[in-house]
């Protein structure tokens, strides 16, 4: 993989995805006594990045494809499902049938045939596969895949050309890591962009896995996958295809409290007036809250989604009514 | 006032104000049964289109000018002040001692001198005039000047390239409308730029001031001024200026009841992950409930503000978990 996949992503979503913008506040740069950039991707199609991979996937599969099938019980099914539909393709998402309804019914009312399965009793991959030969379905996985990679890059190139524009060519970069496909992507985008910028993943605290893995220089897995809020970005492990790529390029991960994501959702909602979810605010909370760990200078941020329960939200917003 | 003095307000405002986003959703078409483009204005700087206009008349003061003066309880206060910060020069705004603590904290973060006043006791211009005098400060008005009006309209030149990007170059434009500041600048703009637009302003019912000068062909008042949570667009009366171009050049205006404005803020959070206040929402409102009374084919909002209290977006929240 390298930047001219991601050129070919691009290429293949202009028009297609949203250029989010790069947004600031001046209250946000005195609390992190830094400037502070935050790329609103909670503002793509479907309220996270993920539209990016699924389009650049979906959009370089073959003539003739019967269709495209998923796992997800979140960003990535509607990012399939909408890249799906753009396409005029069937598309299957495969979702335990204990997600949350507003999930199941959003990726349903985006056109897909969501396909439910008991967490308990069935096996997830077994349905999926059968499903996929019967129907002549490509499986879009959500990170470790080289299309969906470099759809997530694509990110990173307007982060580069925006940045510039701002007048910042060096700085820290932090992403809402999970799997890695988006860190990774950006990674690879501003090697070649914008060679000043160094990636940081950032992950919610006690599921570290890519921050341990960059450490040990080898795949670490999360003992766990239940117990955090930023639960859009808590994957078991990183990627087989991501994980060499964050070697290469990304400086070590930071890891956040929830509490900190929370207070960052507060802060973005005042100062940004922008709807994040916990997992899409924890570059945010890094930056304001844990300058020690960062280098002098500029940080940029992403803002990786928004698809948050209201529940959640009014939580944070009740903790930290003034941000 | 013409389109002239509008592009030479967009050079003004090249590289100071954000271009905003213009933001859709499927599930909200749904629900107008019909396209719905949303141009965020909240997502500029201070939250709300008024940086515009205050860069906008700003700017343009002469060299040697000794500050700037402002009455404002609300977003043209921190518009101003922002924008006065930008061009180094001092800031005076004059808020009612009663006013939301945030807002007086906010303005004076943002380097403005706040100067209060008893709005039982005290005579809110004398104090104003009298500043002004003694320091050499430029009055910028919030509405009625041809400065501000044409910064406004610099949003309608956006959204006539953005939407014809987009393949929409016939559509009703609703706009929040309080003074008319940012109604007529984007009817003058759309005028030139994109012809087959029609705009109408949405107020709050019961602050109709708007709609019903438009249908008298004079100024009409608002009986009272309190009573609305869309505060932001709640003023006495369209202005001198203003109502002569919404007269030329606006269809009839709608209103809309709180409730409304409640909900779409609540959809605007679910499907835009946009923070919109009530005022911000009304122009949404209309789309989504009222289209009745629309023409069909295409509708474009303006997202004119985000700067709400938290229990006031909790309360939205509350009444509409799912949007």
């Amino acid at each position: 993989m390298n930047i001219s996949d991601i050129r070919a992503a691009d290429a293949r979503l202009a028009g297609r995805k949203r250029v989010t913008p790069l947004l600031s506040s001046p209250f946000l740069d005195e609390i992190a006594e830094r400037p502070v950039l935050v790329k609103a991707e909670c503002l793509q199609h479907t309220g996270s990045f993920k539209f990016r991979g699924a389009w650049s996937a979906i959009s370089a599969l073959p003539e003739g494809t019967g269709g495209v099938l998923a796992f997800s019980s979140g960003n990535h099914a509607q990012g399939v499902a909408m890249a799906a539909r753009m396409r005029g393709l069937p598309a299957v998402i495969v979702m335990p049938a204990d997600a949350p309804r507003l999930k199941l019914e959003n990726t349903a009312a985006l056109g897909a045939e969501v396909v439910t399965y008991d967490r308990e009793t069935e096996d997830r991959d077994e349905i999926g596969s059968c499903l996929a030969d019967m129907r002549g379905l490509s499986l879009v996985k959500p990170f470790d895949n080289p299309d969906v990679i470099a759809g997530q890059g694509t990110c990173g190139l307007e982060i580069a050309y925006q940045a510039k524009e701002a007048g910042v060519t060096e700085a820290t970069v932090l992403t809402c890591c999970g799997g890695g496909g988006l860190t990774s992507g950006i990674a690879l985008a501003l090697e070649a962009d914008a060679p000043g910028m160094k990636v940081r993943p950032v992950e919610p605290e006690g599921f570290d896995d890519v921050c341990r893995s960059l450490k040990a220089g080898e795949i670490r897995s999360n003992p766990t996958m239940a117990g955090s809020i930023c639960d859009a970005i808590v994957t078991p492990r990183p990627g087989d295809l991501t994980f060499p790529i964050m070697h290469r390029l990304c400086g070590p991960g930071l890891a956040i409290p929830d509490e900190d994501a929370r207070r960052a959702m507060a802060l973005a909602f005042v100062r940004l007036k922008l709807v994040l979810e916990p997992g899409g605010a924890a570059a945010l909370a890094a930056a304001l809250f844990h300058g020690n760990d960062l280098n002098d200078g500029p940080v940029i941020c992403t803002a990786s989604g928004g698809n948050v329960d209201p529940g959640v939200f009014r939580a944070a917003l009740d903790r930290y009514p003034e941000g």
